[in-house]
């Protein structure tokens, strides 16, 4: 059976989630399998009240689960944030992982840092900017006529493959990983050093945050590293401001 | 992503299902997993009625289902019956699987014969009647303090195990790392910058080369990032030396 500890540092984040049996079913499923921290960003009113007062095996999980209004609060803690697609070959400028080989990289993770596990709106998914803070996707195969997964489905799914192989022997020396939050940090400040520099417009502004943001999220940069950059890159702002 | 073709032979049997949402629920997880074969005994009538004529992704494995008043019928023709159970050490007079060895022997046998895999009603599960008709049964590892899965999240777990393997995990799509040419001159421009800005000192140089040097290489940058990320330093450094 899964022991809750090694799953203490897992978060399931549900952005827009339209429909109460869906978030009912998440938190069963999370509630089968040890999984006991989940985050909804902007959940629909209704949904969330109506899911929140129903009896069952995962009232206390709805009960302890914690409301944000924005996808980056929802995981300004966490060293690792994954989304999942149903969808293959969309032009994802992201990593994108079998929900087998994904599931083996949040479980070494898991040790050293809180992690995300984002599930977007049943219509719609992730949106780009949702997207773009996330660290790599994961999919669950599923045919090719039938891609799309019921919400509590996936999330029973992913869970699962995360805790059945939980005796799997860990890395040694793991290194804590940049939070979300640090790598919000270095985009920013990069943003504005490259303002300065002129390397972008006010018209290109959206489109190079986004991809500041997508290669930071993609370097795997360690808490440390993130720091000295950040560093690095304060100390460079400074100077172009003074000119 | 799964092909049919290995599942021909697999029938998902649904006893005494008393919710249209998990007869739904069910077939939807086996259009994801390409299981297309329902058998349903005694359901509740009305939830029958109620789940086919739901229009979605199942409705076609809904349509086709065949309908059984006894469970024996709905097995006759199948040289393996597994039954799942949330229950791990009840008065069992059968074998009793985890899910992993028990989805790897329904794989072995259903190049050879049809094979049943049961779930019992969401009340009562099995009756001692069915489960005496079960070659043996399967467990799904859920923890102790909530064993019981819902009936649809169950079925999609389930199956996600027995086509799971099928699919070798495809490496994400490999990106071209970075050569360590790129990591040099990404080092070189870095520390020019930092020169610049007075970050670094004529004494401390060598040491903040090897800094910024280790730092690039345990990155992990693709080609292209590596290269999206030295046209924005030589940006900066240019801004800066113009100052």
């Amino acid at each position: 059976m899964p022991s809750r500890a090694n799953l203490d540092h897992l978060r399931v984040v549900l952005v827009a989630t339209r429909n109460p049996l869906n978030l009912g079913a998440a938190a069963r499923a999370m509630s089968n399998f040890g999984s006991l921290h989940l985050r909804v960003v902007n959940p629909f009113e209704l949904a969330f009240r109506q899911a929140r007062s129903a009896v069952g095996p995962a009232s206390e999980i709805l009960a302890r689960a914690v409301e944000f209004s924005s996808f980056g609060d929802a995981i300004a803690d966490c060293g690792l944030v994954v989304g999942t697609t149903a969808i293959q070959h969309r032009e994802l400028r992201h990593t994108l992982h079998h929900l087998v080989e994904g599931a083996a990289l949040i479980r070494r993770a898991l040790p050293t840092t809180p992690a995300a596990l984002v599930f977007g709106s049943e219509k719609t998914g992730l949106s780009n900017d949702d997207l773009s803070r996330c660290h790599w996707l994961m999919h669950v195969p599923t045919c090719d006529e039938h891609l799309s997964m019921n919400l509590g489905q996936a999330v029973a799914v992913v869970l699962y493959e995360i805790v059945r192989e939980r005796e799997l022997p860990r890395s040694a020396e793991a290194a804590v990983p940049a939070t979300s939050a640090d790598l919000e940090r270095l985009t920013t400040v990069l943003l504005e050093a490259l303002q300065f520099s002129g390397y972008t417009s006010p018209a290109t502004l959206a489109a190079t945050e986004e991809k500041a943001r997508r290669m930071f999220h993609r370097m795997n940069l360690t808490a440390r590293d993130g720091e000295g950059l950040l560093g690095m890159l304060r100390q460079i702002l400074w100077k172009l401001r003074q000119s």
